[in-house]
């Protein structure tokens, strides 16, 4: 067992060599990199524009397109795939330096995967693949050859680096993509903080004193920033959308089975027999950006590579014309909906129902939407090994706060057991039943619902994710959309008398962070969902 | 607690009410019922024609057509589906009378049924559906509405009727299908003898003192009798596959989650975290009619019905044309392959060849056999509450014999534990993985094995089915195809010096006996493997 002292060296030295891969023309001044503390309102976004690092047109290569677009670029040679990475990998490291959402650099690499890129694309005259001499950031999980994977475990920092790129990983290298940068996620995975005792906390860029949002974190400040513009996620319980919700970017989760998952390094035990699956998806800035990552990866029959992947071919699923269907879910009484996410919604209500879309409060004919969450939590909880606590008892590192935050009272004593488990399983088809009998009996496109009873919050006070976990639960496709801001002024007519926000409303910690909508979908009809999040974020008017 | 001959009284009165349901002259004679027992080694497939309960057109429609053709000529009303239903009630009692293999007899609900759907053609004009008119058989386990499930449990003989079908009754029903039996299966369902304490042994009709197999014996005897056309099963471990091979049938095993599994009467708890996942599929004739019943089944959208159906829609596979490569399994050293067996699989084997198909032995590259169901029972044994024993012991019934036999020495005192269950899962995912990779390295099309060691063995003694176990943890679609028969003039030549055979191999007693092989497709590929089957049985010219 190492020492606290062995473990705090070790960190030390892995933030160094991390921060060492930053070249030094690509440093903030001090008296930018000053001002950067978790505890400071500042909001980061202007940044990456006003520094000077980056040239206009890089400025423009970042900020003006989403991925589909640059890779479109990238084919016709309106730009390259060299430049397009060069400017991402300029804004990354000034993405890094404000929010710290970095936990691997790979601009060398990058860089000269690009050339290979542009290489290819001028000898063979096509592209590699869909998401050619595209820059695409993965959350740390994924392992990619020749870079460490430490998913924030102290005890992880003397692994050598991967000797194999996990199965998506070489699927979309396969298909063009060029790698740049790892992301910051919680110890664990199991918070909604991506905070951990090896690289630190990610801060917000909206308002550094806000969360980040976990487990994809790092990913989604770094999209925010527009340091990336195509990011990977994984989500069992909120994962991709409560980062995504954050910071004010798409999140994707996708049934289960339709990613390859295979390859990537766990934060827990393999072999768990939870009925909860976890999931890749993409987090970005354009809801074609999502179908662009679906379909190049499901096109390419990932089903060959992994064992686990369904062989279901995705499917070209024509616009939808008919007037949808939206179930809705309100809200849970226990955790009411905070002011800004209550106009939010209701908004979004309206806006639908302007648009001659049907509405139907759903709320009375679910289970406890709290229950529920309860339920699903102990999935997570049936190693009896308790890995987790193993890998970081191996180097004596402390808990992060977040995890303390992020758990249920109900469940603090409690053991799991295959007894149990069965009866878990019983309880969770019998949910599973009322949805999706609901969804078939009211004939609902998707269900409109929060993604959390708040905006980003501030640190380590975000608590357990009952929004976000219950399509996981279900094994339905569910996405967040950007969606207004929190504003005092606008949200002092929602305040709810006679209710306890959890965690508290501060109206000023808040202001100016993004809400967002979620849409869950019907399980493995992924392709209609990004048809229905077409549809809604034009209604809404709610992307760039 | 019940008392013994509390049960005893109970189980008779069950098989006398099953009795009563069969009309006087629909009753053999006492020369021919008295030859009936377990011990004959005689051949009762012949009856249905000698007996002279079918008039000639009856014994045409139940010999001649498979059910593609029977629903065609009811829906171009060359005949109509009382008079085919007719045709099937007699023959299933017939059947019934020599190989015992009905739970349920409903045929007055049947007629009336059949008569329906006829008037409904006549007055609109269209088929009900795809299955409009054609009688259906159903393992004991499905719920009809009216009808009991007892699943051969004592216990289970004081429950009410079912209130509600099983969702895949249901969505027959609703494409015309008429019901008019339940079959006979084993004890607890985990054996490979159709035996129980409630309506006794369903014997195999090619040779009565053989075993008709299980856990769908009753419903492979039945359509061996062409008492059924189409009969619908379930497999976990080899229920259809092993009674399809025991009495020369086609028997047909899904991947898990395409044909709707919910509203059954399971013989154990419900919720169980096992990775093998209990599926239905068919039993018949031919292999059209396979796909008929699969494509029936899955282009209502079962899904829309049953929350555990994946949303995947059958897709119309074009006959393939290229030289196909099988992968090729001959035996596990435990289990070596009997002569019948040994000169089945190199005859498929031969005339593949001579076909131009690539055959390519893979025994050397896969996990011992053995091993592998070991493991893979073992996910059968996972209730701590052992359900199926309180079953049992609810009404003070025995074990049947077969329970004894079908059971691994190595898991006598085992019990299942959650840490467990991690491990057998990473054990599991190992085995589906180098499946996996031999399967796309080699790009194999399909794997040829023997679905047992042997032919239907005497009753009792078939022991462990390790050949049909490996699809059902690898989740891989798998079928039966039957192919020659056992005969000591030819087998001699295969019999191997230095082997022991389980069970004991003893040519006269199986004499005559079906064989047959079994090809294993790609998962989700049951398209293919239907179309696969068609190219294998019509090189080895199997099918009538």
């Amino acid at each position: 067992m190492a020492t606290i002292a062995d473990w705090r060296t070790l960190a030390a030295s892995k933030r160094e060599s991390l921060a060492a891969k930053i070249p030094a023309e690509w440093r903030l001044p001090a008296s930018i990199v000053s001002q950067i503390n978790q505890s400071s309102n500042l909001c980061v976004l202007d940044i990456p524009k006003t520094c000077g690092i980056l040239t206009e047109h890089e400025l423009e290569l970042t900020e003006k397109y989403d991925a589909t677009a640059l890779v479109d670029m990238i084919i016709k040679k309106e730009t390259t795939s060299h430049e397009v990475t060069m400017a991402f990998c300029k804004r990354a490291a000034i993405a890094q330096q404000v929010t710290n959402c970095c936990t691997e650099i790979m601009f060398d690499e990058a860089l000269k995967r690009a050339k290979e890129c542009d290489s290819y694309l001028a000898t063979n005259g096509v592209p590699m693949g869909p998401v050619h001499g595209l820059p695409i950031s993965l959350k740390d999980s994924f392992n990619v050859k020749g870079t460490q994977t430490t998913i924030g475990y102290v005890s992880f920092i003397t692994h050598p680096p991967a000797a194999q790129n996990s199965n998506l990983v070489e699927i979309l290298f396969k298909q063009g993509a060029v790698f740049y940068v790892k992301t910051n996620l919680p110890q664990t995975m199991m918070a909604a903080d991506s905070d951990n005792n090896v690289f630190g906390r990610t801060l917000n860029p909206n308002k550094l004193s806000l969360t980040a949002g976990g487990s994809t974190g790092g990913e989604a400040a770094l999209l925010r920033m527009r340091g990336s513009v195509l990011g990977v996620g994984t989500d069992i319980a909120g994962s991709i959308r409560i980062p995504a919700l954050c910071n004010g970017i798409l999140g994707f989760k996708p049934t289960s089975g339709r990613i390859p998952f295979g390859g990537k390094v766990p934060p827990g035990r393999l072999g768990s027999p939870s009925s909860i699956i976890p999931v890749i998806g993409p987090e970005g800035h354009s809801i074609r950006d999502m179908e662009l990552f679906m379909k190049t990866v499901i096109d390419t029959e990932p089903w060959d590579v992994d064992e686990g992947t369904l062989a279901v071919p995705w499917r070209n699923v024509s616009p939808i014309s008919r007037p949808l269907r939206f179930g809705l879910i309100r809200a849970d009484p226990k955790f009411p909906l905070h002011p800004s996410m209550q106009r939010t919604i209701q908004t979004a209500v309206a806006a639908l129902e302007t648009a001659g879309y049907s509405i139907i409060p759903i709320d009375d004919e679910i289970p406890s939407i709290y229950t529920t969450a309860v339920l699903a939590w102990k999935f997570f909880l049936l190693d009896p090994k308790k890995t987790p606590v193993e890998h970081i008892n191996a180097s004596g590192e402390p808990w992060v706060p977040s995890i303390a935050s992020c758990s249920f009272p109900e469940l603090a004593d409690w053991q799991p057991s295959l007894d149990e488990l069965f009866d878990m399983n019983v309880q969770r088809r019998k949910i599973l039943k009322v949805y999706h009998d609901l969804v078939v009996k009211s004939q609902l496109d998707a269900i409109l619902m929060p993604a959390y009873q708040a905006t980003a919050v501030p640190h380590d006070t975000y608590g357990v994710p009952i929004y976000t976990i219950l399509p996981n639960l279900l094994d339905f496709p569910a996405a967040t959309i950007p969606f207004l801001k929190a504003s005092k002024d606008l949200d002092k007519d929602f305040i709810q008398n006679g209710v306890t926000y959890v965690p508290t409303y501060d109206a000023e910690a808040v202001e100016g962070a993004p809400c967002a909508i979620q849409l869950v979908g019907k399980p493995m009809k992924d392709e209609e969902l990004i048809r229905i999040m077409e549809l809604v974020a034009a209604t809404l008017n709610s992307l760039p």
